[in-house]
């Protein structure tokens, strides 16, 4: 399973390899001037102190390897005319994806003040991660992002959201070895069982085994080879190895092997999509590429190993304002790119290298898909009205609201079929929950073995359930940025296990409201259900209300409330949320028999009133 | 790796394969009866409608597999003199927790109410998930447990944590295949890489692959062999594979796999605790277990399969009391186990059978590592005020206070470096946070490949960093359970990321201190750094000090937050925290240099009072 089959890619040229090696190059010289240059961007001058900012910051270590895999991706986008969607896990590597997109253009398109040139390096320089400036992670003000990736651990499966239900699109997912040991990016690599290759996109995994985290080796780093291949065979891929520290040979395997990659790629959606496909789970393929964190950085500093280890984690030469020989290490390394062979007196990028990235919309940093918003469409909504409970007077009706709920989505369901951007994710508990009617119309999404008694499971079902409430968040998470819709019905009392994802989702759609050229997305909501009120048999472990509270501490312009008292309040609610965008909504409701208390009117004069009385 | 090497254990005589499964049977029994029955615990008489509990509850499915696993647990115990913690992932498996505690004679020690013999049956039966009763799930209420098992996830994380630093255990730690999808176990196989062979204890996972959660199939379930060996092989260990349904034939399969798996624990043992081990991480064995979901149980339920199913995961028969065709199957189901050959007349369990479970504190429900209060031992702590700051007047020093702590809890490290009862944990940022003091006197343990420029890496380190914050929380909760100490340091804006088990925890400790034979255990203590008014540089996605308000949410008895303005009160409070017990306490604290206010005498006035001015 593991054996490296030849490549159908062409072999690269060395003038390719040399022009790309020098594209890498700029990408790296511009990424080390953004953590250390006040002035003198492209080093006219002999470096002085004055040109080296006060404090420094950033993260050089994951840098270099970013930046690597960046021009190939432009190379393979370029040949082979592919929608990419780069995802940068290792998301503190900020510099890179600033470097990459103001090399394409795209950077001072959105951002005209940041020009071409030298007087915009010098900006672009500056303004990192300086307060008021741009972020050192990647962010909301990054272009080609939808990925925050402070908080490690959640690049795959955002990866996997963005693929889902957009099979022409390649979403390129860079994991860090070190993120690679967190529990949601663990559980991740499972989310190729749900993947469809027919009607889905395809995610490339691009594991940057660089070694080292903040100042220790990573566990799949310093695992033997044979351990490391079975794991991702077992975890369902095919991994290639691209592995060494010289530029040339890494730039030719690097090369072979992502197009090999993506032949296979290929070759699994020609077969899937093609009549007579028995519906197989295909073994994906993924790259590891194994180089030195620091790459090209400093080999040593004060007798201490940087290159290679986990000193180029983030300031590799911490004193290069006040000591001398700081700033020495630091102009040699940056020479060492020799930008007088990368830019023209202007301060651009030359043509031949300029002519490397993709254009318009190909381009990483300009790819729709990074800016869902501009993809999404309205869903169709079914009139709730018309699936309403009759409740002839307060107290006068008994039914599960859920339940009710439930035929509300199978229309929506049935509505946005062939849109195919509405999907219902949660950890097994659909049915629980009293959604079932949503099973008249769609499946639950299954890749592996389906026997047959198994009950509503298909390959391409629309309802994704997975025990793990991590997964279910961030597949939703990746599925809303790239401009689509869903709902993510959950037990009240393990909600709390995405804490930190909704803080972090609330950031971003907090800070994506300020950034014109970012589009609204569709809001994230959830359906919780048992909740503490109902829940005494299941005992204390599933009682907890605390998500409520939680949310509640964030602002209201992003973050609201509902809940909804009876089936009827619960519709209207339902379908208010499904129409706003930007916003996290949580509507908590009864699954269990309950009286009914309000009409379509009272249930509509409520909800719009906010509250009510009766 | 994977073949399985021919046992040395002793195959098992029929008589005794016989004894093994009547003991089963009896477990299934008692199991069955605690769902269903409000009377005639024995079967003495016709099932009636008036036997059986108006309202079923209750998880039936994982139920068989772990009485399985149990009964030959008990049998290892015997035989090898073992000491076995039985960790219970499925916890909401709980009748078979209940049952087999009540076989082997701890429920009735400790819940002497629930006697042994038919009235003590009929109560255990009726108390079962009966408000004001014993909760359907594992739970502090259980004995042997250190487990609550509601929400899936931690189990194998929990089982490290207890076997760290106790050499002499053997954990046994069941888990779901459908908990294995969730992030937190994901991750948790990899612990390996931090598990000391000489020093630590055993972990033997048990995958309960009984092939489904609560309407689907699993993931692992319906991998082919090749890939679930190679997963688990690229995790680092070697699978035993028990599989089938027959019941004699599996109890041979399993006692054997058993016995071999337990001889390579020894083995592995033995040659790291000799002299000339040269630190290898050795190839940790594991059992797989493929046995059907509700097994043992109605095959079929109006139609519908139920056995080696889904619709085997809680009730299977849902009507037993309304409908006579259910109570029937309810009644052969029960009467299959033939409890008049397994009970006496006075309903206690047949002397022959009864010899089977362990004796005193061997037995799983009595072991002391289930109940770590009673085998804490208090930690040496130094006097703080030997290592104080001199600060002459309020302003007149500066410091980083965790730098500070470093020093302090360098001395705690070395003050019970024999004890070995005391870790720190933290997602490798004990540098970052300023701690690095304590590498004066231990290392991070580190059970991979140690290169020669590597820093403070070693076999036997006490301070473990990985890149999960759910296993520092995990590893730590396990820790603390079985009767150590801990600190656990993380940047404050990612401990959200353990809200959900942060709130588990506190309902564990709630819980165990309304249970008098539950001893105090050490507190969760949390080292918070970086915090929102010192991240300006990292951004936006590093601010968040809401986890204080999460925390704040929960009883002051389970629950401090401390907020020390400076070095001195951070070493008051700290020393504080060591000491106490049954509580979550969270010390929010700066790590940048920062003016210091208050001297020896006035940090200890200050705490004391609980606030101060100055
Ligand atoms: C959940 C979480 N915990 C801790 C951190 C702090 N942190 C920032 S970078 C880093 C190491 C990342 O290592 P890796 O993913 O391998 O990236 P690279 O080595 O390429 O920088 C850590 C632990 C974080 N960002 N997120
Ligand atoms: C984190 C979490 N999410 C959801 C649930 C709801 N739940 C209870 S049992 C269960 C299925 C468990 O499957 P498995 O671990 O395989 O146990 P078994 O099949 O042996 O019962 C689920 C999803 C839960 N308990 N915890």
């Amino acid at each position: 399973m593991n054996d490296e089959a030849r490549t159908t890619a062409q072999p690269t040229g060395l003038d390719q390899v040399n022009l790309m090696d020098r594209y890498w190059r700029a990408a790296n010289y511009i990424s080390v001037g953004q953590i250390y240059l006040l002035d003198n961007p492209l080093l006219r001058e002999p470096l002085k102190a004055e040109h080296v900012k006060p404090r420094l910051l950033g993260h050089w270590g994951t840098t270099p390897g970013l930046n690597f895999i960046y021009v190939h991706l432009n190379r393979v986008i370029r040949e082979r005319g592919l929608e990419i969607l780069f995802i940068c896990g290792p998301g503190h590597g900020g510099p890179a994806m600033v470097a990459n997109t103001w090399l394409e253009g795209t950077y001072s398109e959105i951002y005209p003040e940041i020009g071409q040139g030298e007087d915009g390096l010098r900006k672009l320089f500056r303004q990192f991660s300086f307060p008021g400036g741009v972020p050192s992670h990647a962010a909301p003000e990054t272009p080609g992002s939808i990925h925050e990736g402070g908080e490690l651990g959640y690049a795959l499966v955002h990866a996997f959201g963005a693929a889902f239900d957009n099979p022409d699109l390649v979403v390129a997912c860079v994991v860090g070895d070190g993120e690679a040991e967190t529990g949601p990016l663990a559980a991740a690599w499972h989310s190729n069982k749900f993947l469809n290759p027919a009607s889905d996109g395809a995610v490339l995994p691009i594991l940057h085994l660089n070694g080292y985290k903040i100042a220790n080796p990573t566990i799949l780093a310093r695992m033997d080879d044979v351990e490391l291949r079975s794991l991702f065979a077992g975890y369902g891929y095919e991994p290639f190895f691209v592995e060494g520290h010289e530029p040339v040979p890494m730039h030719r395997m690097m090369a072979t092997k992502l197009g090999t990659a993506l032949d296979r790629i290929r070759f699994i959606q020609k077969r899937a999509r093609a009549s007579g496909w028995q519906g197989e789970r295909p073994l994906w393929p993924m790259i590891v590429l194994r180089s030195p964190k620091g790459w090209t950085g400093p080999k040593e500093v004060d007798g201490k190993k940087v290159e290679d280890f986990w000193r180029s984690h983030q300031v590799p030469v911490s004193n290069a304002r006040g000591n001398e020989g700081h700033r020495k290490i630091l102009e040699d390394w940056m020479r060492s790119y020799e930008p007088e062979k990368l830019f023209d007196k202007s301060g651009r990028l030359l043509p031949e290298l300029a002519a490397l990235a993709p254009t318009g919309p190909k381009r990483m940093g300009a790819t729709p898909y990074a800016n869902g918003g501009l993809l999404k469409r309205d869903l169709v909504l079914p009139d709730w009205r018309s699936l309403a409970l009759d409740v002839p007077r307060p107290g006068g009706a008994k039914a599960e609201a859920t339940r009710i709920l439930g035929s509300y989505l199978r229309h929506v369901m049935r509505l946005n079929a062939d849109a195919r951007n509405f999907r219902l994710m949660g950890p097994d508990e659909t049915s629980s929950n009293r959604l079932d009617d949503v099973f008249e119309v769609t499946n639950r999404v299954w890749m592996q073995r389906i026997e047959p008694y198994d009950v509503h499971l298909s390959r391409d079902g629309r309802v994704m359930e997975v025990l793990s409430e991590h997964l279910c968040q961030g597949w939703l998470e990746g599925y809303l940025l790239t401009g689509r819709h869903g709902l993510f019905s959950c037990y009240e009392a393990f909600i709390h296990i995405v804490d930190s994802m909704v803080n972090q989702h609330a950031k971003w759609l907090k800070t994506s409201r300020e950034l014109a050229w970012r589009k609204p997305i569709a809001s994230l909501n959830y359906l919780l259900t048992s909740h503490v009120w109902r829940q005494d048999h299941n005992g204390f472990s599933h009682q907890d209300p605390g998500f409520a509270d939680f949310v509640a501490n964030k602002k209201a312009d992003t973050v609201r409330l509902y809940f909804p008292p009876d089936a009827n309040t619960l519709l209207w609610i339902t379908e208010h949320c499904l129409k706003t965008y930007n916003r996290i909504n949580v509507i908590t409701a009864g699954k269990q028999p309950a009286p009914q208390w309000l009409s379509v009117e009272d249930a509509e004069a409520h909800c719009r009133a906010g509250a009510g009385a009766w």
